[in-house]
Order: C-alpha cells, then structure tokens, then sequence
C-alpha cells in the first residue's frame, strides 16, 4: 500500500500538470476505457493518485482541495486508505459528484476529464451541468496520472485463447452474421464494441488481461457486411492462426489505429450503433466529430450473449459437478476440522485457500470467478466483505460461516454461496437460515410465462422473509456468463431489476438472504438457468433447471416453519445432489455427503 | 345508434370541410379537451363522425378513404357500428397511426389536428414522424366536426358540489397551500391543470358532468403563492357560495377566458409545470408560445390525491358496508331466483338492473362507478363484456355467472367482483375459481416493506394459476379514487405496472381471474387499502386492510387444493363478513348470509 507521503507528492505533481494546463480541476475515476466491473493494474489510476484501491470509486482534484467518493461498501476502506489531510471523503451516490463539482468552482473555470475514461451519457450530462455553471468541461488529450506514474505495471502480454466452438457451440461468423443482418434490417453501418465481454463472445476469444475474467482486451467495430476490425495488442496473437480460427473477415489492427478507424466511419458519414452508456466518449465523439451519426442503442451482443446454446450449456452443467465436488469436498473438510478441535491459527483466509485448493484439482480449472467471500459471524453480515482489507477473523468463536465464491472453468463459470454451522447455534439462527431457504425454494420453483421479467419474481425469494418482518438490501439474482464474467445482464432478479423477459438458456443466481448487522449473515445460492418446462395446463411455461448440487446445512433448518412441500423440494435436491456427486467423492468425502444428504 | 347513411352524409361534410382549409386530412381521437377516462355526450365527435361508440379509439379521415382504429376490446363492435364502406378497420396499438397516416400521403401534405383534444406529448411525436416525412401537421382553430354537428347535445349544467371538509377530510386550502410549497422549492411560478380528477379533488368540489365520474369539468392554474384560477361553466355556481368554500384566493373565471390567461402566463415568462402525457397540446403551446417555460413533470397532485387521509378513509369503509349489503341482497336473491325455477325472460341485463337497484335503496348512492358487467357463461370469458353491446344473454343455461361492479357514494367509490355458480358445473370450474381466489388471497395477505411498488407484488396473484399453466391477461390492480374515478393512478399491480411505491392510504383493487375462451370467465375482486401494519420482525412492514366484505362462493372451492392457511384465510373473512353484514340484513337475505358465510 501507498504510504500518505507518496499520495502528498503524487497529488502535487497532477496539480502542477493541471496548472500547467491551465485546468482548475482534474475528475478521475475507478473506470479503465472498457468502463467494465474489473480492470487491469496498469488502469489503477484511482488508487495510485489516492491510495484506495476499491472496485468503485471516484476522485477530484481541484487546486487547493480533494475530494474522494466511494460508496457504502468503503466508507471504512477509503478512510484507512486515502489520507484525510488531501481528501475529503463522499458518498458517492448520495452526492453527485459533477453537482459537487458545479458548486465548489466560479463560472468560467475549466475542469479537465480524460474522455476514454467516462461513458458518452456522462460526458454529456456532466458538460449540461456544467454549463449551467458556467464552467467548462475540458478533454485531456494526455491524462496527467499516466504522465507521471513511471513504476507504472506494463499491461499483460498473456496470449489470446482461441476458444473453440466445442465449447462456444457456435462459430464466430455464425455470431456475426446474426448481429450484421440485424444491423442491415436497422438500416445501421456498424456498431461499436468497447466491452470485454461482447468482444471476447463474438470472436471466441478469451485472455488473461484481468484476474477474475478471462478476457483479452480491445475495441472493435462490427459491419453490417459482417465484416470487423479488432482492435488489440498484436503481441498476444498468432495473426495466422487468430483468422484460421475466426474467418477471414475480421481485420486486427494495434490498438493505437483506432483512432484512425474511427475518423474514417465518420468521414464516411456512417449510421454507427454504440451504447452511450457503456462505450466510452472519446470512441464516440471521435466519429460524431468527424462526421458519423450516431444511434444510441442497448449493445446487441447482450441478448444473444445471454441465451446460452445447448452446447455452452453442457459445458455449464460439467464445470457445476466439477464444482461441486470441490465445495462438497471443502465443506466435508470444514465439519471435520471442526470435529479435531485442532483449529488454532486457523481463520477466515485459511478457510478461503482451502475453497481455492479444492477447486484447483478439478479439471479446466482456470481461477476464481471473483475474490472469494469467506465470512464468519459478524463479518457475514457485510454483504461485500473481504477478509483480505484487514485481519481475517479467526476460526472457532462463531456459529455461522458464510463463503460466497466461484470458479472460472474453461466449459463454464461457477458462483455458490453456503452457510454452515461452525458452532453453537441459536433458535434465531435456524428461523432466520429456514427463512432465507424458504424464499431459495420458492424462487426455484416457479413456473412463468414467456414475457416475464425479474422483477416480477424477486418478491417469491424475499417473501417467507417479509411475513417475518424481515427483508435484505440487495437483488435476488444476477446474471452469469459462459467462461466470462461471473455478472452479466441484461437479466437481473431485483426489487428495482431488469425488464427484460427472462429467455430460455439465462443463467442467474437465486441468492436471497439475511444480515443482521454485528451479528451473522445468512445467504443461500444456486446458479439456475431459464428453461421450457414440460406443459400442463394451457400455456407453455418457463422455469428454473439447477445448476448448482451441493448440500444446504440441515443443521440450521427449523423443521416446524416448513411445509410438506418445501420438506419435499429439501429432501429431493438433496437426493439428487447424492446422486450426481457419489460417484465423484470418496472414503471421508463420501460418508460426509451421504450424512449431510440424509432425508429430513 | 346512427344508420350508415347519415355517417356517410358526415364525412362527406367533414371532407368538404378540410378540403376548404386545404388539409389532406383530419385526425379524429376518442378524447375531450381533458384526455380523461370518461368524456361527455357532447364531445363524442369520434361517434359522430363514424357511428363507434366505444371508450377508446381514432379515426382518421382523408380526401378519399378513411380508418377507424380500436383496440382488441373493440373490433367486433366496431365492424358492428361503423360503415365497412367508408372505414379501415385498424388496431389501435399494433398500428401506430401516425405513422399509418405517413405512409398514406405524399411529402407537402398537410394534416389537420384540433390541439385541444391530444395530449402535447402526442404532438411533438407525431410532428417529428410526420416531417420526417414531409408531412405538416396542422392545428385547426375550429374543430370541422363541431361546424357541422348541429344536434349536438348540450354540456349539462349541473350545479358544482361543495364537497364538505367532513367528507373530504383536508380544506381546499391545506391542499393547495401544500402543492404551492412544493412548487416554490423547486423554483416554479405554477402549474396547469387540465384533468377532472386533480381539480375536483384540490378545490373539494364534485359535479354531475360525466356519467361515471362524479366531477366537474373545467380548467386550473395553481399559482407557487397558493392562489388560484378555475375556468367553469360559471352557470354551475354560486360564486359567493363557491368562494365561501374554497376561499377568496381562487378565481372563477369562464372557460372561455383559459387562452388569455395562458397567454398572460406565457407573456409573464413564467416557468410552468405541465404533464405533457395528460395535458392538451393547445394549453401548453399557448403558454410556449407567448414565452412561458414549461417544466415537464407528473402532476403533482396524484400522489397526495391517491393516499387517502383518514376521514376519507372512514368514509370509504363506510361506503363499502351500504356496498356490501346490496352486493350480498342481491348474491341472496339470485339464489332464491334459481331455487324458484322461475326466470324466463331474465337476462344479463335484468341481473345487472338488480344489482343497481339494491344499490339504489343505498344512502348516498349517486349511480354506478362504471358500466356494470353481468356475464354470463361464455360473455365472461371477454374482460371487458357490456351486454347493452349486443343481446343480452339468457339466463339458465350456463354454469358460472361474473359480475363486476361498483357504486359511487357521495363517501366513497367501490369496485367488486363475485363470480357465482349459477347452474352445474365441472371439476375444473371449481379448480379454476380456486386457484383464482387463491391468488387473491395470497396478494391480500402479503407484508411489504417501504418502498415495494405494484409490480413487484403481482405475482403474488398470479403464482396459484402460473404453477397450473394458466394466466390472465390484465393487471391485478389498479388504483381506485375518493367518490372519483374508479380507475386512478399512480399505483397499480400489474405485470408492466407502475414502479411507484405503494403507500399507506392508497386503495387498490386486488382481482386475478381467468378467462376460458368460449367457456367461462372467473375474476375475484375485493378492494384493499395500503396500511402501516402492526410491528414484527424487525423492519416496519405494510401490507393491505380489505375494505370489500362480500361472500365468495364457497360452492365453487376445489377443497384438496387449499393449504390449511388458506381454509383459515377463506373462514375467517367469512366471519367478518358476517359480523359486519348480519346487523343489517333480515329475513331471507339474513339466513342466506348466515349459510353463504358458514365455515367450510
């Protein structure tokens, strides 16, 4: 970590840039030029002008102050990270920063952004805001951090994966040609790509540019003649072998030519797609400067990408077995350290290893599909705690332990969450775990039409919740991708969720759960995928199949809040859960499985 | 009804009309000059003009051929109505009609529109569609059809109520004070005011104008220091009575005088809140014109009219009661009348006479809420069947009868639907009715948090039908207003419904049904109030306080198909209802109470 005199002299020096500049503040964001959920190292911008190194997160600088805003996850983590003495610390949702911004400087100031690193819609709405104001919004042809950050890390040089159809189920070309012919029935030209996972999708490619998702990064533009120019570090492919794998008609050109493509689709006046909110502005206004027309529209790889095929789909089933061997294994392991009593030194990043070393001997194991969440007691009540900010909470005190994690596997990506019993457990615990399992069962279960969304099946999961007086402050299910990012829309289960009608082949998670805040968290989740169910009645419908197959803790249910029907859903999950896994598990493993799946 | 040749004579005059003023065509909405529900005999130009007498519509008319679009409420009636020679039949909401209207004329056509009878949102769309063709929409001064019209009905003059403060609950003047705060913290001079319902309920006036809805017609401007201009038929009051009751600081002035305060308003170069989806174009334009500023925004008195207070509360479960004890003598003696073997001659229509007639021995009863539906048999598989459409069915032959249907009480407005066995019926009638009111019960018995909106609970009432392969296909709830509309927003349950939170006071209809095409037709609809409930858990919860007691028909319940929470649910609001109703019946209606209510 940074130390506060580092921060001082990091911050004196984009200062004496921005004077030079003639700039009175300077606006920089967590966000890379992708404005994805991860970013690489050499993109840390955030941390290395602020010291925090959160996954959100904003900074300001104005010439005599600072301010730093992050949202309700790092108010503590800012703090400790960022020295008070340069910042002030905001909420970021809570208080907009461009309006923040507006009031802390006269008319006719100038405030310099770099335009790769803000989306289109922001750079719009933060110039109108702005404006108002009197003050001016400025792009930096040169972001000031990147000149002065010399122990800068060089971006990864990790080959491009050239990601067979046996896995993708489908040709790039086949991918192509459907979002071209659409393009063509829009009466569109092109549409640009700035995201990892579109572009990784489309071309069936995947990298190893972040930890966490396994993507290469770039840009690219599709045409409505299918064809498409990418845009990446030339290093990491193998030209010959890239076009054998994708066609002939994708042109790969070093990232620093897109600039150049880009000033030719607007020279030839092209009608070019791109999501304002999503793509960065600097992509976009290079081509409405030169002359392109821009449409604003939702990216079109999101739906396609989202409606797995049969093929990614046995991929996803295999990489869950694998999976939940590796979780089974863990928790049989966790239930006989605690059995030894031989627990001491042992906490909560031991546990987290020991998820991570299960997983590491299953096949096609790449890595994990996000930092795992390895909780005990009170720190499970944080809904987004990292045992890795501070000292891990040692084993043995507690009565619950949450671990919420995920593996990328090459046919598949993973994320579970179970809660278990590692000590004495109170009444309250079992009604609270029996609650939230309760509303699991009941999301699994439904059955809906064609056209329905989200939002409308959030309540089913918080429901057993809320007779109680209950309820928990975060959606019900996100969506996951195919060996890619373990969030992916636009499907979403949540109070304030997605519209869009869940469509057979989404993947989703079912995690509701319970936080009692300096006390336990409880959460209970399975990766579910959108199917056709079997008719009956008049309408065809669609439903849950189960991805996931790992024991729930029986030992936390309170039986005399279920109904015979949840009694059922509980008995034959876990029937089935031996079933799939016995073949897989032996001697200690298998005895464990065979007690933890016992009928209730 | 008109016959085909005085249509004909019409249109013939409207065309001879628009081809003096140069227009290629004239577009002929449903709507008055106050884009509500319901509109008065006098302004039915769409009628007129082609015969159709349905509540929603437009026609548009060119030199040489014509169209008529309705949506699937109304296709067959309209073809019924309308002259096949004259008019296309087109849908409503699967043709847009601009843009319909753009691809019948040529670049340089010009088409007329009276701007008092769409809403300015309406305006600004179809005159970008339209030059996007070349097409110049025209505003026409005078409506062509009200230059030929001759017998048109006059505007009724029926006096203005003066609503009492102990119905009302809240003086005209805490009203617009607290509106006029909010405009003056966000930094407005006014807001217009063109529908019904949000002038009646501000000034606590009603009036007899339109069948339906209790109200009088006019125009408002409520100014950010809490005075106020209202625009009447001043035939309609006593100013001094009217000022006595509003206060002095508002302003009666004839209609006739609207343009030239909205001129004033605009010259003034006032900044004013309009909605643009429900005011008249002509209104906002005058004021854009002459300079104003106009701020797009919700009206603002939706929210504060639809959570209702305590004494209209009080009077709306007082209401209710009257209501269900004519809704109950009337279940009682269609019993007596199928017992009796005597109803020859008895239709759909002599079934709904009955109920208004009950209704009517009711104190404070003013007329029905809306147009009864009494449907029998296979009629009530139409969501929205009218027998006085057609012929009334017979009745005698059919197994389940629906009926749907509401009062307007000088305290209150109800809405409610029983569907009643009325001859043989089949394992699947009973399974079907069960599954419906399950739905019903498990919406009427959910505890929410803060901050739920509509949409998010619908499911609720859907599930029962959905996990059986069935569905209905309209909302489970729409908002219901104070001896107003029966029909008022912003709240509503449904599938696309309304992200607005539900809030305490706010009542809603809560009825699922089901509807077998050519076979029968099932709706169970209760009335509820959102409600603060007592505390559990650990979260303050809302949830619904039913103001409907009236007996489901205990005949039509598939037993094997309720859970034991249900059976409670079922006799316990059975109890209550006897509770309620048996002070206030006698005799035979008392006895069939006393049965329908008995536990099953």
């Amino acid at each position: 970590m940074n130390n506060f005199e580092t921060i001082e002299t990091r911050v004196a020096q984009v200062r004496a840039e921005l004077a030079m500049q003639e700039l009175d503040a300077f606006i920089i964001p967590h966000d890379d030029e992708h404005l994805g959920e991860y970013i690489p190292a050499y993109a840390e911008r955030l941390d290395w002008v602020t010291g925090f190194n959160g996954s959100a997160g904003l900074a300001i600088l104005l010439a005599d102050r600072a301010a730093l805003f992050v949202d309700g996850r790092y108010t503590v983590q800012a703090r400790m990270q960022a020295p008070a003495s340069l910042f002030e610390f905001l909420h970021l949702i809570e208080q907009p920063h461009v309006q923040w911004l507006a009031e802390q400087l006269p008319a006719g100031a100038r405030v310099g952004f770099d335009p790769r690193l803000h989306s289109l819609t922001w750079y719009r709405t933060a110039q109108a805001v702005l404006a108002d104001h009197g003050i001016e919004l400025v792009r930096v042809t040169e972001n000031p951090i990147d000149l002065h950050w010399h122990d800068r890390p060089a971006a990864g040089k990790a080959p491009v994966i050239l990601y067979s159809e046996a896995l993708a189920g489908q040709s790039s070309e086949a991918k192509r040609e459907l979002l071209a012919s659409d393009l063509r029935k829009r009466g569109l030209d092109a549409v640009l790509l700035t995201q990892a996972e579109p572009i990784n999708w489309l071309l069936n490619v995947r990298g190893r540019d972040i930890e966490r998702l396994p993507v290469v990064l770039g840009f690219a533009v599709l045409y409505a003649n299918s064809t498409m120019d990418f845009f990446v570090d030339t290093d990491k492919l193998d030209c010959f072998a890239f076009n054998q794998h994708v066609g002939q008609d994708v042109s790969v050109y070093p990232i620093d030519k897109l600039g150049d493509v880009l000033q030719r689709i607007g020279e030839d006046q092209q009608k070019v797609l791109a999501d304002p909110n999503t793509a960065n502005a600097w992509t976009q206004l290079i081509m409405e400067d030169a002359g392109a027309m821009l449409v604003a529209g939702l990216d079109p790889t999101m739906l396609p990408k989202a409606c797995k095929n049969d093929i990614e789909l046995s991929g996803i089933r295999a990489a869950h077995l694998r999976d939940g061997v590796a979780m089974t294994r863990f928790l049989a392991w966790l239930d006989r350290l605690i059995a030894s009593g031989e627990f001491e030194g042992v906490d909560e990043g031991t546990l987290a290893e020991q998820v991570e070393a299960f997983r590491r001997e299953q096949a096609h194991y790449v890595e994990p599909s996000f930092d795992t969440i390895s909780a005990l007691g009170p720190n499970a009540a944080m809904c987004h705690y990292r045992h890795t900010n501070g000292t891990p909470r040692l084993f043995g005190q507690d009565s619950l332990y949450l671990v919420d994690s995920g593996g990328q596997y090459l046919d598949g990506t993973t994320d579970i969450t179970r809660t278990v019993k590692v000590g004495d457990v109170r009444d309250e615990h079992k009604a609270m775990f029996t609650r939230v399992l309760q509303g699991h069962i009941a999301l699994d279960q439904v059955r809906f039409p064609h056209g329905t969304a989200g939002i409308q099946l959030d309540v089913l999961a918080r429901l057993p919740l809320w007779q109680a007086g209950y309820n928990y402050d975060h959606g019900t299910g996100h969506g996951v991708g195919h060996f890619l990012s373990v969030h992916e829309g636009p499907q979403r289960i949540a109070p304030k969720g997605s519209m869009v009608a869940l469509q057979p082949g989404m993947v989703l998670s079912n995690e509701p759960g319970y936080y009692r805040e300096d006390g336990f968290g409880i959460r209970c989740e399975n990766l579910v995928v959108v199917t056709e169910l079997e008719p009956v009645g008049e309408l065809p419908m669609l439903g849950f199949e189960r991805l996931t197959y790992v024991p729930f803790d029986t030992r936390l249910i309170d039986r005399s809040l279920l109904s015979p029907a949840e009694f059922r859903w509980i008995n034959e999950y876990h029937a089935e859960v031996y079933r799939r896994l016995s073949p897989l598990l032996e001697g200690e493993d298998l005895s464990w499985l065979e007690q933890a799946t016992s009928l209730i």
